[in-house]
């Protein structure tokens, strides 16, 4: 229904004697569900000896208890969900890539985009290389097993691979004998750790699969850090830490991650609540009700009605039984297709002045639906507040956009979305306050809203790759 | 997680010509959804040419583009869906059921139980009856077309079975030539009627399942009535309306209608709001937050926290692709598998004394665990009110309740509950207010909680008849 | 491709203490897939506790190693395949039948049709019975149940229906305490049984289900006979033997039944050996090679070689891993359809003058592209001789005929079949020596190729029947 | 039951226009099905667009009628079926693999095995190259590649790779303008090709793949030939060819290969005739009926009774509904294990002194079981001939070895053997005869059978590399 997608969720453990660690994945997953629904995988390392099962399908799909019982026991494992577009799911994509090496093997786990994979992979391929697969997680491999032939340790060579991937990864990898954790060195994506009472280590990226595993976050890892665990404990390397200003993806807080997660410090639900309180004091209505869009608009919502001191309520019902396999068939209503999904709640917008929190607005047209939706259900007023600012540039960091033709706020100024969507007013949140979400400005990347990107930019060649892309991903397109 | 569950949904739809009556019947069923998660049918006629389909499984897992354009085009449609034990499923009892007799076909679907069934069984089958089920609708089928050989029409051999069945029952059935809907005289179980822009008649247990579909509420249909729809419009037979006091079974506001629908002109949502007052007015406590449990618990904190004047918050974050079919394979913590469903957000709870509002307490260990889990986010105190009093009784009319030996309420004081779920405060909602939440005492079935009937009880077998239905039970479980 | 069907096979089993009857059901029915690939079903009975499952498929896909141990133990089971036709399969129609009724449970296996269950089934439904299916098999549930009311014992009421259904049945039933099969006056399908070492029973369709559960073969049940296996051994009643002559379908021994079976005393290989001879007797020719079309014109071709003294020869190579499923894609030669399943050896073919050796003809289609890759392959001459009379009149016993308009031989005289397959001979078997084919004229039912029935067939209103049972069969239609 | 398996099945199709190649390569690897039943594989080629699609399973379970219309239209295709082993099927190393590289695309299919592949690897390993399978395929991809990077042509990199690698390989490949069919030196596995009446060309591992394609057989490729088809025609790289001496695997004819293909102008079916006159010759006895084991014994047992001029007969029906899916519960008894698969006809061999003409014994147990069948079914004598020599040695080229240990001609005399097996006579096939099977001795691999290996052997370490290839093996172990 016209959301961004997060590109995926990293998991990772090193388990103390006793541990079922495919069972922490699989529930580390399950709790990051969220960042990814088109593939899930896991690879156990039972003192070198890789299991692995990937799939295309939910964490609860693939992981069947047959297929969970047959990773067997292992002193580490990593995990990946990786996110659905509309279309076409690869089973050759999903992730960790498992490879084998000179110096044995290897699983790895990422998220996020490179913005110089294009250069890379032209350069391994003159070198004979040979790829499987369309993503940055094969290049990464390859670099990093360049890098092992001659460095002396498996951390060393992610270390020197560090210098020459450029964009944003937190990645998780291990070999037969380590669990390596790094994130890059502007911090786009989360990346955290904690420890579990019997001793493992749980890394992943989110704080929520901390939760589910009983490990006690630790930290964050930092901007350009590389985590090692270990027999004896865990151990950094941060030759890359302080080289660049932080600049964390502002639209994790906003929508992509979950608001029981706490990243670099501040809780999701806080700063989403703080989105509200902003938007009331940004764009203060006169009104009955404030209700939210379930559920990254709730939110927000209550944090609106806490700072202007209208009463806040539940106007949606959201039919939990929706997934992502859902279809509409026969039906020509936009509206009840929209009711399938979000049925209001008619006592409480009847007659009323109702303003409506969303988190977003990409294309328009679900929110018109749901504008309409209010109106047949009785709302007087209408009043939508939007907990991020316009989205108007493209994000090379690892989210899914659609093209510029197909954003609103790119082709239409405020008012004309405002009557395109039928509303009476039409706040969206300042790039000033989205920057103080967590309270203080700590560096954000704001580069969909402001189109100031923290790195370079895909190069000239970048057009005719993602035009590349696109052809190629017709070709890996697997008919299903 | 230790919740009551409901019988079933039923749905109707008389079409206008070119009206795709197998895809409204699939959306509606959709909306019913929380009514019965265990299988889902539909019967479309087509001129009194019936295609059915039945099968285990949650509506759109059962309904793949392919199996609805298989049912065809038709004018008239019934549907249904099945609530889901812990353990065996059986597509056996899938409804709607299909007979042929004398006079042609019919199509039943039926939500409630009776409580004189085992008797017009053996009845039945001292006449030479076979039974391929053990289920209340077979009976009903039975009795209709026995009626149906010296009835006018179908629908007065329903009203001649109505003066035998006795019970509750909300069904909707079709011959070739109507479709017909029939409330008990108590009226226990909901059910509606509406009608579309295009002139189609939808009839369902609850108003969501009308909004999906694009239908205008009409209104309940009465307790005891009959309802023709039939070529010219619809009428009723009432020959059994007025004869019994009303006895709406109240938990279907406090926990098992979805919070928009509406049902004898009450919006649920609103019930539980007022639920959540009642509580505050009965349960004063000095407490900085309020939350409810999500999701059902959602409403009655609201109204807790309007009440009360503490703040309302967002306590716990919902794993949303959880399903029935999730397993936790390898948990050993309890505490880690409420986590994995219900995550709390920590910054709501530290340090805060927190109103914790759910709308029942079945065993007690899910309770607990969510109070630990609570603590363990460093609630300083925790408040737990129960939206409906304490479930104490047996349900004769089309619920799943556990034995009285699983029930905590049956055998442990108000105190002692408090003690095992570690509260500082538990409050239930008195018997007093329960039969006031929708503002006037209507006339309620509050048997579980007061243990006074509205119908006479199974009779004396009973005992032996419920344990014969345990062994058929086990007999007709099918492997799987 | 064009052959006859046989509408089902049944099983059953006594077995002794510690006996795993579930598992003897699943090889005895795995032994009988010949005779039914639609569906399959298994009940297990543990003194009186019934558990069921079937469905359509494959014996070995419906019954997976989960669902086969989910049947749990028992003292009998009964089983049922049932035959395939082209498009729609029906769950609903799956067997063995499992009726409650007003004595206990009953379990219903049947293979055959009734010739007035079209009068029986009016008669029912004028009494209020309602019906689930449109099989003969819950018509012949109905009158037991009936006669049950009133007969001192299951077998009675078995005694007592078989005096009113008319028609070839060859059933397997289960009450709690006892399993009993019967076969109707004329013996128009085969039943036999036999005992294992452990002192077990078994019945079966063929003998081949025998073997494979170890059971020595005892005898055929003689037509009309009713047997009775029970605490302390079996015991027959044999009121209705001997009351009709004996009718055994002949297409059993010539197409339907497996070769390692032996029927009425005489092995099923040696009476298409015979045909085979019969047929060299009929129509000697000039030839170099004798081959037969895999799998049912292998024997008779033997036969053939046999008598005519011309060499046998290995001539069709059949894809084994052809299946019901196998679908042809794109394919618009009709000659490659041919080869898929049945490719030629060259170097048997080439220059040679061939008799090939087919158990029928059926449409004449597949037989006219065999012809043609045989001649492509170099054949010099192909004499076709087919095991069997012209097939030319309805079955009213159990099979599944085309229309007359679609048999060739209805429509054809010899010489123009000879020349639409294309053919230098054609020889069918004669309707004398069809009858000595087991070396003795014991009574055969020859309608299908002489038009002589052996009882009344279905009356004057069996068209219109017949016309309802098409629309019937389109309403039982299930999408998929 | 104890067999041999093959490694694999390719298949490839240049298609002129309006040609549907996906369909074509679905019917040619159904033909093909018997050389590996683990998975199946297709890639088409549009113009230098690649779609894939490869899974575990048979042919027609994999390739439904939408995965196959998903494929597309092309103007070449390339296909692969792989073999079964018992235990763990592995997605990852189906084939054709597809990979990636400088000068675009490539999809690969292979049947065989190298025996330098353990050096390969290691030395592409030590310059960086990462692999995602085990398989021998990934090793030739990667050289290619390399190759590549400074031939000319990929035909010239396909030539100069054939200089690097050693062992036996028939492989299919497919750059995006290409398709280049390759044979190993010594031409242990088969390959051909053909042409269709529409000017397409196919090339198949035999030449059954062909017919059903509607090829007409041009010829076999040569041992070390490389052709090219490609617009225009076709053309031949000669190179490799003459450098070494022929040796086709012998166990192609005996077993692996359907009777109705062609290979190096031999019919299978008529090597097989041969197989049966020479043991007939080297072991003639006096008995009363040949029978063969079904299916592959068939052939050879007609060829002995036509030179011994005892009466060929059916001895035994094989169930043709048992597949590899095919499961034994509860199953104690060995002869009933046997009889589901393979139950003898009593009448033919009652009281009979019996030839039982099979193709191998790899254990023994097999064999051993089926003697006790014939015997409790009667038989006098059971002369059991075995067309091909005892199978006492590792092959090094693509056949699925049993460990020495297991073979019982490695660890028992004639004599012993034919007391395990309880039979009156055993003979086997000379080694002499083996290699006249096709008439002539043009140069057969019996390294199986004699230790006199045509190519090197794996080297030193090859034992290790044995060893680590079972761990490796274990690793990739999928949970299924």
């Amino acid at each position: 229904m016209g959301k961004l997608r997060e590109e995926c969720g990293v998991f990772g453990i090193w388990g103390t004697p006793g541990r079922d660690v495919a069972s922490a994945a699989y529930y580390g997953l399950f709790a990051l569900q969220h960042r990814g629904q088109e593939s899930a995988g896991i690879v156990v390392n039972d003192d070198g000896l890789f299991t692995d099962y990937k799939d295309v399908g939910l964490v609860n799909d693939v992981f069947t208890p047959q297929v969970l019982s047959g990773l067997g026991q292992g002193n580490m494992a990593v995990g990946h969900v990786r996110y659905g577009t509309t279309g076409n799911t690869d089973r050759a994509n999903a992730q960790p890539i498992v490879v084998n090496h000179v110096k044995g093997r290897m699983a790895l786990a990422h998220n996020g985009n490179l913005v110089n994979s294009y250069e890379l992979r032209q350069e391994l391929e003159m070198q004979g290389s040979i790829f499987h697969t369309t993503s940055d997680t094969e290049v990464i491999s390859y670099i990093i097993t360049k890098e092992r032939l001659t460095a002396g340790s498996i951390e060393e060579a992610v270390n020197r691979t560090m210098d020459r991937i450029k964009g944003a990864y937190s990645m998780v990898l291990m070999s037969p004998a380590k669990l390596i954790a790094a994130r890059d060195e502007n911090g786009f994506r989360p990346l955290c750790f904690g420890q579990c009472a019997d001793g493992s280590y749980v890394v992943a990226s989110e704080s929520c699969a901390l939760d589910v595993c009983g490990a006690k976050f630790i930290r964050d890892i930092a901007p350009g850090e590389i985590v090692i665990f270990e027999k004896g404990g865990y151990r950094t390397i941060r030759d890359h830490c302080g080289k660049k200003p932080e600049s964390f993806c502002v639209f994790e807080y906003i929508y992509f991650a979950r608001p029981d997660s706490v990243i670099n410090g501040c809780s999701v639900h806080e700063a989403r609540l703080q989105a509200g309180r902003f938007l009331a004091q940004e764009h203060p209505v006169d009104a009955d009700v404030v209700i939210g869009v379930p559920d990254s608009g709730l939110d927000a919502a209550l944090g609106y009605s806490m700072e202007s001191g209208i009463p806040y309520e539940i106007g949606f019902v959201k039919n939990k039984y929706i997934g992502r396999t859902f279809i509409a068939p026969g039906q020509k209503s936009r509206e009840n297709k929209v009711k399938i999904k979000l049925n209001p709640i008619i006592s409480v917008i009847k007659d009323k002045r109702v303003v409506v929190v969303d988190d977003s607005i990409v294309r328009g047209t679900t929110s018109a639906r749901m504008v309409k939706v209010l109106r047949e259900a009785g709302a007087k007023e209408v009043h939508m507040m939007v907990s991020a600012p316009p989205f108007i540039n493209a994000c090379y960091y690892g989210t899914d956009i659609d093209s510029q033709d197909m954003l609103i706020a790119c082709n239409h100024t405020l008012e004309e979305i405002a009557e395109i969507i039928d509303v009476d007013t039409l706040g969206y949140l300042s790039l000033e306050h989205v920057k103080l979400l967590t309270g203080k400005d700590t560096g954000f990347c704001t580069g969909c809203f402001s189109s100031v990107y923290p790195t370079e930019t895909p190069q000239e060649t970048s057009k005719s790759r993602f035009e590349m892309k696109i052809s190629e991903a017709k070709q890996e397109k697997l008919p299903l």
